[in-house]
């Protein structure tokens, strides 16, 4: 099959919560506006308008999520191999959206965003949100664009944790939902590398409280945040295969600190390019937004299962045999309390080496997966009553 | 039974490699000297001298294995649970000996140390040294000591590289070896939480290129470099026991970036604690050491089971099957090259939630079988013929 790029139909940010009565409300209890949202869209939304797909994007991604943005762009939206005509998410056939999260640095109101009470930017008065707040906002987006309700809601490792969210919070909105490499709340060991993270942009001197906009970067910070990151992100048998001991320019040792195994060259290579592209007080925020992801808190006073039953969803499940950031044990206990409940779910464990960084590499596989999925539900459209089943 | 502490026989540090003639030639080529070893000495040597077992210790231990240094001392030694009169290495029975390793910084020449050439500290002008390198000057101290062969040597984590080092670089020296939660090498995995943790010390504004003695300490860096740290010794299991997503003190997310979940605090608490204690250079020369570390590569040309050939002395592992940054397969490894090649071995797989740490907490299991095994070799000695076997 020829892999055409999408064209992306919309590239734009849209100005939402503008006055107080309009005003988002946060899971902190605070009233915060105005918020602008970067979005993208691709393919053309239906006279029934009941082929919209959100797309949710994951730490570091963006609204970008495919196509090229004109011929200077030399590298596609994060989720190119998924996205486009013939592919996964079909953009002959459904309306796609992306949009950047609240807190983020690429276009939404974030803490690098101008305060409109002080002028300057927010750094760290901007408050704390969590990934329902993420939810909120891309629900106002939605009633700004008119799409009554979504066909589908769909992303990888933070972004399905919004996808879970979207069916917990909004329903009746929803009516299937892809969730993949994703979790219904954080593993302590996955706040302690978090946690690490933060540590290290917030004890280097350039961070300022956050206040380094127009000065230096806190960019060594971000840089081993990042780094950290990075080693979650792949699998020891990844490592294994894709670095080994190997040395990154000679055969024996150097006997210094410069940057020597094949391993540290990636990682210095990854934390130099990240920190040209992200906002260390984003990191601290999208991060931070993850730690307090728990489903079964907010929806179900501790339970799992509780907060399930509110699903109305079909649900697709995706995890990867070498995730050890968000292991398959913990989209298992998903499943599993969708199937106590009977709901329509699927759930695939991929094999793959990949580790967590899988959901963007073994497109192939999830491909094949989602589009049957997907399909499904978009034609049973109108045969069944009801929402979603 | 009744654990009583052992009396710190000798605390003290001995000057070797006084002159040129005598200096160590490092695995690096480079001649080095003067070399200040410090150690502490348990139980009485025989007069055989066939009693003697040497003990080496982990990343950010030192001589101070066991016992109390006065009454104003709180904390005893590192490995005072398997330490002392009737315990796995029994005192009333065998003469101990543990020193710090060079490029330390309790008491052994190291980075902070004075450089007789400019009456400074070395700094990063101290030379690179290998786990090789820790051997050599512990043969060197044994000899000082006038002791014509080991018993034993033993070790965890970076105490077991020693131990396994021991039994090939002086393969006729050591008649058993003990190498707890240990490798023959490390992973690129662990090679990679290393090199970030040092990446954080050197990209510490407070670093200094390594001559920040007499300054401000690059704390901030060597407190993330713990801190990732210690998330590789502990396993998720224990994790999800010791703090789950349980918040410090209070019941409701703060929504701000202080210290929250207990995981958080817990790892703060290990970085300010550790900076106290330890020197920043020290950690990039130690972590480097263990990186270098490859049996394979030095005495194998590549091949383990070509190295383990080399091996003379009875051997014993262990290993915790939920230690992660030195998992059981890494064990088992030199345990096939050893069986291969028909060595005197015996392998343990201790089941523990504990992870890496496992090998300083599960005592009591691990006592049992290190004891049976050091008394079976003592209690042969002189029955059959030859160095070992």
């Amino acid at each position: 099959m020829e892999k055409r790029s999408v064209g992306v139909v919309e590239t734009c940010t849209v100005d939402l919560a503008r006055d107080e009565s309009e005003y988002v409300e946060l899971d902190s209890g605070e009233l915060f506006g105005p918020i602008t949202v970067a979005y993208e869209t691709y393919g053309v939304l239906n006279a029934e308008r009941t082929n919209a797909i959100l797309l949710c994007h994951a730490l570091s991604g963006d609204a970008h999520a495919a196509g090229y943005h004109g011929e200077a762009e030399s590298k596609p939206g994060w989720w190119e191999e998924a996205v486009g005509p013939g592919k996964a998410f079909d953009t002959d056939r459904y309306f796609l959206i992306c949009s950047n999260v609240i807190g983020g640095c690429m276009g939404t109101t974030g803490p690098a965003s101008e305060d409109p009470a002080t002028g300057k930017p927010y750094g760290i008065r901007f408050p704390v949100v969590t990934i329902g707040d993420m939810v909120k906002v891309q629900k106002k987006l939605l009633d700004y664009l008119d799409i009554p309700g979504l066909l589908a809601v769909a992303g990888g490792s933070m972004g399905g944790m919004q996808a879970l969210e979207w069916t917990l919070r909004y329903p009746d909105f929803v009516r299937c939902a892809v969730v993949i490499a994703s979790t219904s709340r954080l593993s302590p060991q996955s706040i302690a590398f978090d946690a690490v993270g933060r540590s290290a942009i917030i004890s280097d001197p350039d961070w300022k409280t956050g206040d380094y906009y127009g000065g230096t970067l806190p960019s060594r910070g971000l840089s081993i945040a990042r780094m950290i990151g990075h080693i979650t992100y792949l699998s020891e048998q990844s490592m294994e295969r894709k670095f080994g001991r190997r040395l990154q320019s000679s055969e024996d040792y150097a006997y210094d600190f410069k940057t020597e195994f094949q391993v540290e060259s990636y990682l210095d290579h990854q934390g130099a390019k990240f920190v040209e592209r992200f906002d260390a007080n984003s990191y601290l925020y999208v991060t931070k937004a993850m730690d307090y992801f728990d489903v079964a808190e907010v929806y179900g006073d501790g339970s799992l299962e509780k907060a399930i039953e509110r699903v109305k969803a079909r649900m697709l499940l995706l995890s990867f045999s070498s995730d050890w950031l968000f292991p398959p044990e913990q989209s298992r206990k998903i499943v599993d309390a969708l199937i106590f409940h009977k709901k329509d779910v699927s759930y695939f464990n991929i094999r793959s080496s990949y580790g967590h960084d899988a959901f963007l590499l073994e497109t192939e596989t999830e491909s094949g997966i989602i589009r049957r999925f997907l399909d499904a539900t978009f034609n049973n459209l109108g045969r069944k009553g009801g929402n979603c089943r």
